[in-house]
């Protein structure tokens, strides 16, 4: 039976050639090694125990190296997404740890799920639907967010809230609450992350060669998680009060149904769900399509959907909670060598591993660390020059990045996120909301019509021909009515009324809805409207709606049929 | 000083002419008798005390006669955003009922500023922001909740919740509380105000002459109402456990500064605020541009902006929730001779009498008989006609109408709004987001350039012309992208790729990155990108970016030039 065979085998499985073996392995083993902080601190950060960010990094990525679109993307565990995750579950925080859990499972379902009917529909085009502006602004406000969240770790104050203003006032109100050495641990970690992330230069180049210097950077995290573990163990940290892991589950995520709460419950978290999934989309394409560009391969956005569509149903089976593709994780598993999936099916062994043998040794590990790591992390995604090339040279995105940026801080998340939308697509209309309308005239002697403002043409007494260049839609067609109205009151001896449609390429309801009406008024004063060079596809559209139907005049296939037909030779 | 009299005096009023006075007055007499019952439905319907339908009636009414845009429009209490506040303001209903009311005075006041701000910016032009499907979907949508939410009056069951699931199941809940007497008297009075709106061709038709026919109808839930009264004090309802409005308070509103919650909760209720705000606008407007097509009076959205927004803002400082314009008092109005605002003012003073003078005549109303006036008034608003014209004539304004109709039923108004909106842009975006990109060659012997699939030309077997026919912004940046990579595939051999940029009117931050990457890519297999034909708007935008200064070839003013300069000789 080779054609089951051929479709449960992946194509980069099929073609494997063993040369690419020794990279693979190796970039699978450094992904699954170095990312290991990260995924704990993410699960946190979605208001998980930390495991959870090892078992989200185990069925998911299996999933995306069989089906996803990617070669080399490394998905799992990332920050936005278990921002999110934490806002959408924010109301249901209170029904248990085990409850939580489940709901989360149930979120990172409801998000596959929509992420691969999408790629069902052949949504891949929706990535274009956010503006560069929108996603930078909207991924630094989720970064501060995210930040300042993670205060709560450093400080051992129990911030909670949803947006800026929630965890500032939870802040004020438990500051009490401050645990001085949680905040030394923190602060000190935080402090040696920034060193390593930003000082890169004195504390690695200065004595070690520059790929050495790039490993020593990366594994840096790592060499200060096992130290932390090594001296809370020293120094008694969880008996001085200090916050730590504690026990973690020996062994691997189970099968485990997502919970389904009442049905209304699910709707409330429906909406959110889609956001993420646009998010998550959005994010996982922009790293998995620039990785194919720099490796010349075609990027195929309905895949990418279906894969992390699927790899998230799989995962909420298991335990995981919603994962989306990393760029940092991506960067190290090419920088490593990782030439196909299979690098990521090597990091799932090293998680598997990692839950089976040495997943005890995590429990003295303080929070502090975890919350350090994020915080150095996640500044990097505080995207300062993004805003300025849009303040320099598109003021309408930067607009949008403000207005993303400053809605989730404001409003939080899920809110952010439209309102920035809401203000790309406005600018977007406000541009085409202004169409150029031409009053034009006959090129004396020819079968041209030009503007009269820009060429010396023939004009008829009862005729005003206009020429529409741009297509009707609900964003101008009031702005198109406005320039028809006054042309005709400045030309109040004009009868005939001709639109030049040749720029119309399409026309929506309200465009319809506009022509008709206008037509009306025009009859009204006794005038008449008719149409030229209406293309065909418009033409289809229209032709037996009202705007034909009803229309008062005639429609002419040229412009110079309607200039012999109406006008007047007295 | 009579500039600042010119100021304060409106133009209608220093141009009024006397010959209209009689039927202005009539007009404002019979607007403000009719609209009584609607008046005190609609504020029922918003969570209010009846009585603040009429208090809404008198400042903003007057400060929109004074500074509106529209000659003839009516505005007063609304249903959609008498429906939108009550579900803004839903979590704070448990709060008692003073708070509720300077809640809703602080949303009416919180609207207007929005409004007043965006006259102020001129945004007039967001009016076009909403597809006349995203429009016709929410207000059906709207139309089905209140309908359904009225159901309580009519039945004496205390539904409450946010949404169709959540009124169903407090409906379910609550059922055993329901009171039969209520029932026959709400449903006898739907079923009269029914038989009077869809059955007046048996009712009054046969008996009556068409205009005497149409005020009957238009009269009689007045008259239902007075009846109801009469029937409430003989049969003693009140003391049978109907819910009648019971003790009305005698006098106007009163000067009450709107309640100023704390920061955060003002900051949640914001959002809300700006959709109630869009919505307003774009309803009333539709009312006012209405009326001054008809009339051949122009429309200007800004000033129905700023007329709006100080007509809530003033009003919110008097007891009032947010109002809005409305299409079946604006038709009363003008059906009864109104020419100018004086009819408004009238319509005010009729207002203030009822308050003075009839409102503790009110008391024994049952409020299953506002419950079945609003049911009956709403059923017009579901425009199952316009769904239908979509679905012929623009599928995907008809997805849009779907999408805000079932939003609104399933997630609540606002976020039933907003997915209506995302539809309807993301219709738009998709669109556009197929772009039309021809390879081009020369017209043998000329400077032209033309498709090489539909022209007999010349190509050069180094250089490939790619025309982009649209502009570039981030809903087709990548879309043209892969059409360009494409074609390098197509014709490996050419290392010149010349853009031809005449049909490109603007270019966003998301287009810029992309043929910055673009340059990088084809660098990378050491072919060069030149572009030709840049239109002088978009060189200002681009001239100082990465996109031109590290461009990998030229600028050409013209795709001759980009031929001559570019061409393999040998």
């Amino acid at each position: 039976m080779p054609s089951i065979a051929t479709r449960l085998i992946p194509v980069w499985l099929r073609q494997y050639q063993l040369s690419a073996l020794p990279t693979d392995i190796i970039a699978g083993i450094v992904v699954g090694v170095l990312v290991i902080p990260q995924s704990l601190g993410y699960a946190v950060l979605a208001g998980l125990p930390p495991v959870y960010g090892l078992y989200a990094a185990i069925v998911p990525v299996a999933v995306y190296a069989w089906l996803g679109s990617s070669n080399v993307q490394a998905v799992g565990p990332a920050a936005v997404t278990a921002i999110m995750t934490a806002s959408a579950l924010h109301p249901y925080a209170d029904k248990g740890a085990e409850q939580y859990v489940l709901m989360a499972a149930l979120l990172a379902l409801m998000m596959g799920a929509i992420l691969w009917l999408a790629g069902q529909l052949k949504l891949g085009w929706i990535m274009q639907f956010i503006s560069r502006g929108v996603s930078a602004g909207f991924i630094s406000g989720a970064a501060v967010l995210i930040f300042i969240s993670q205060l709560k770790y450093l400080t051992g104050i129990p911030i909670s809230g949803d947006g800026l203003i929630g965890y500032l006032s939870s802040m004020q109100m438990y500051a009490n609450q401050l645990h001085p050495l949680t905040l030394v641990i923190g602060i000190s970690a935080f402090a040696l992350m920034l060193l390593n992330r930003y000082g890169k230069k004195w504390v690695w180049q200065s004595w070690l060669s520059a790929s050495y210097a790039k490993w020593a950077e990366r594994l840096f995290p790592l060499i200060l998680l096992t130290a932390a573990i090594a001296l809370s163990i020293v120094l008694h940290w969880t008996t001085s009060g200090v916050a730590t892991i504690g026990n973690v589950p020996k062994g691997l995520p189970s099968f485990t149904a997502p919970y389904l709460p009442d049905f209304h419950e699910a709707l409330n978290l429906l909406p959110t769900a889609g956001l993420m999934a646009l998010i998550a989309f959005v994010s996982s394409s922009s790293v998995a399509s620039t990785y194919a560009r720099l490796r010349g391969e075609l990027f195929d956005a309905n895949r990418e959907l279906t894969g992390l569509g699927l790899a998230n149903v799989a995962g909420s089976f298991f335990q995981s909670f919603p994962i989306a593709g990393g760029f940092s994780r991506t960067a190290i598993n090419v920088d490593s060598g990782a030439k196909t999936p299979l690098a990521s099916l090597v990091t799932v062994l090293v998680m598997i591993a990692a839950l089976i043998a040495f997943g005890y040794l995590l429990a003295p590990l303080p929070y502090a660390i975890l919350g350090a790591t994020i915080m150095a992390a996640i500044i990097g995604l505080i995207d300062i020059a993004t805003l300025k090339s849009a303040w320099h040279r598109d003021r309408l995105d930067a607009a949008s990045f403000i207005a993303a940026f400053v809605g989730v801080l404001i409003f939080g998340l899920n809110t952010g996120l439209v309102i920035g939308l809401m203000v790309s697509f406005a600018s977007l209309i406000w541009q085409s909301s202004k169409p150029h309308v031409a009053i034009v005239g006959q090129l004396a002697g020819t079968g041209h019509f030009r503007n009269i403002n820009r060429h010396d043409v023939v004009t008829f007494h009862n005729l005003l021909m206009l020429r529409i260049d741009e297509s009707l839609f609900f964003g101008n067609s009031e702005s198109v009515h406005r320039h028809v109205v006054q042309a005709t009151r400045q030309y109040p001896e004009a009868s005939e009324i001709i639109l030049i449609m040749s720029a119309v390429n399409h026309i929506d309801l309200t465009g319809q809805e506009m022509l008709i009406s206008l037509n009306q008024e025009l009859l009204n004063q006794n005038k008449h409207l008719s149409f030229s060079f209406i293309k065909g596809p418009v033409m289809d559209i229209i032709e037996h709606t009202p705007v034909i139907t009803d229309l008062s005049g005639h429609v002419y296939l040229s412009t110079m049929d309607a200039v012999n037909g109406l006008k007047d030779t007295h």
